[in-house]
């Protein structure tokens, strides 16, 4: 009954109604379904006009939205079905941002992927629409990395670096998961029809505006924070300074997940956002998949496993030798005195490090003159 | 005569030498060329056989440094003298990195500006010898950006960004201050002589190394505390993971002043050390001369001043008049039932949003129908 219940209020109710979510925090969802039908106060709470007036459509909507949902293939989850992300819930705390909060009544679910799985160990990368091929480049690598590693990539299907993150996860054959703003059967943007159906063979594609329901600019806002929410942290690459993926990083900020910024030239009009989120502390700079699986796995710079730097011929020679081999020349011979007052050690020191430089091949020594052996590559 | 005395170690003592920066926190400098002329030791100090061998020398070696700065026009200038920048004490209190640490003996000045006004607002741009054109193009604009706010440059002189930083200073007309690893009457590099000579045309050419030494890899390193010394704070751009420039730096850094580092592109290897240091926290991530400007002057990203963002007409209509424009059509009139079924409204709230939407110019109706004005760009 509550599934059923869950599936009226969101067809009613538009998703992200900080209203809903806080009616929901003290009724169960067939109270308040209840009290829309028979357009009653619920407590001391008055129902939304609205609500009322699209409560006397509801029949025609449900009918509707199940015709549109057998037609593509889709599934309603809610709360408590095995399917169901349960770290959603964490919305319910959330302050509202931009007029919305709160985790969906319930989710459209269209693919073979099981969203709950597949989120358990999953990363969002989220991104400019008119990316460069920078960010484009950058988005599809992490990605890539990130699918390898397997973490599942989790983005909104739009132009620029959201298709670029979900390209990077085909690319290792691993599934990724898309939310629209839309209803989850409608292809938006339309050119994108070919990659959101290629989405949904092995992950999904999921919203929680109904089936049939089309994009507006609020609900592109409202559907960040499910992306936010459905995973363990968001990564943004490319965001001008008014863009919606520092929304969503915003909305990952609020949830405590772990908040990630990949830089890129700061002649870019396209990283001004991301270095400033970086600059205001509202996120940890990244440069690879390999960072960010560090910092989803809470190791973070601090721990992370870095390839050691190779150490040089020279880094391995003891002080006094590389003092002592800065001073040889190439063409110049010179006795031990002059040497060791060049590089300021005694002539007892220098010659002890000839002796070595010698047998390490980095010295030639000519009757009491020394110089620097023929390629001696000391890096 | 402590000016004679500081003169004297400078050509005997390695500048950076550790061991004389603990014997001159508590002898005078008279005291500790005593010790090395007479060969004693200095309470329970044994001094090292390199500074008494080179001590049998000093008279030669001070006629020839004498010489060569009167040549080049050079002066020596130590602590107690108007031009000398206090701030240098600092380093007496840092712990050696690579083998060097402690404030200069002295140092050799030539050019027309004064040291000391010229570190009283300044900063280190530090960078990449092999810079790529991007960083190049930061370097110089930043510096420019720096100078032009009244912010001394300050850097090695170097190929790639020290270069570029000195110039961008020369274009706002702005003094700048080079120090070199090796003498200040030697250019080097050796194709940077016009570079050099143009530093010093109003600004200084600095090194504690005495007139005609030559550079050595130790002396880069030992050279990079003074330009941190110096200034109030240090950007880097570009640096691989092995980079001098990180170990500027890094004295800025145990020198408590501020550290600053400008991001570039992730595939960039220039970059590398640059990203490494702020995922690290060993600097904060700046992307402009004003944003150095508000590290230097203790603002930070918090306080810093920023243009506001431009607010879109969008932007300044009330929520309901934005849900009910976004669930208008350019091309398909709609009546207010159904736009308020779309938009999740009452009826009364779309009729009072479609008002003032109509006064702003933002929707026109045709009788009891509605939709987008023709040009109704809501950004």
């Amino acid at each position: 009954m509550t599934r059923q219940d869950r599936l009226g209020l969101s067809l009613v109710v538009e998703p992200g109604d900080p209203r809903l979510r806080d009616l929901l925090l003290t009724y169960e969802p067939g109270e308040v379904m209840a009290a829309i039908l028979g357009g009653h106060r619920l407590g001391d709470v008055t129902i939304p006009d609205s609500w009322i007036e699209r409560g006397t459509n509801l029949a025609r909507a449900a009918e509707s939205a199940a015709a549109r949902a057998r037609a593509s293939g889709m599934r309603w989850i809610t709360p408590g079905d095995k399917e169901w992300p349960v770290r959603l819930s964490d919305l319910d705390h959330v302050e509202p941002l931009h007029g919305a909060t709160g985790a969906p009544i319930g989710l459209w679910v269209r693919g073979t992927g099981h969203l709950g799985e597949m989120c358990q160990q999953s990363v969002a990368i989220v991104g400019a629409r008119d990316c460069t091929t920078y960010g484009a480049e950058c988005a599809s690598e992490l990605a890539a990395d990130c699918s390898d590693a397997g973490w599942t990539v989790i983005s909104g299907a739009a132009y620029g670096v959201d298709g670029c993150a979900h390209r990077g996860a085909f690319l290792m054959d691993r599934p990724t998961a898309g939310v629209l703003a839309c209803g989850a059967d409608i292809d938006y943007p339309r050119s994108h029809g070919a990659l959101i159906a290629r989405i949904a063979e092995g992950g999904v594609i999921v919203s929680e505006q109904a089936p049939g329901e089309r994009p507006m600019k609020g609900r592109f806002l409202s559907r960040n924070r499910i992306i936010a929410a459905l995973t363990g942290g968001t990564v943004v690459i490319e965001a001008a300074l008014r863009s919606g993926s520092l929304n969503t990083l915003n909305w990952a900020d609020q949830l405590g997940r772990t908040t990630m910024a990949l830089p890129g030239p700061v002649t870019s009009r396209q990283s001004t956002g991301v270095h400033e989120a970086v600059r205001a502390g509202k996120a940890v700079l990244v440069t690879s998949g390999r960072e960010v699986v560090a910092e989803l796995s809470g190791m973070g710079a601090e721990t992370e496993e870095r390839p050691p730097l190779p150490l040089t011929q020279f880094d391995r020679l003891p002080p006094a030798a590389q003092r002592t081999l800065d001073g040889l020349e190439w063409s110049t011979p010179q006795r031990v005195p002059q040497i060791a007052s060049a590089v300021r050690l005694s002539a007892r020191e220098v010659r002890a490090a000839l002796d070595l430089l010698e047998r390490r091949g980095l010295a030639t020594r000519a009757g009491a003159e020394w110089m620097l052996a023929r390629r001696a590559d000391v890096g």
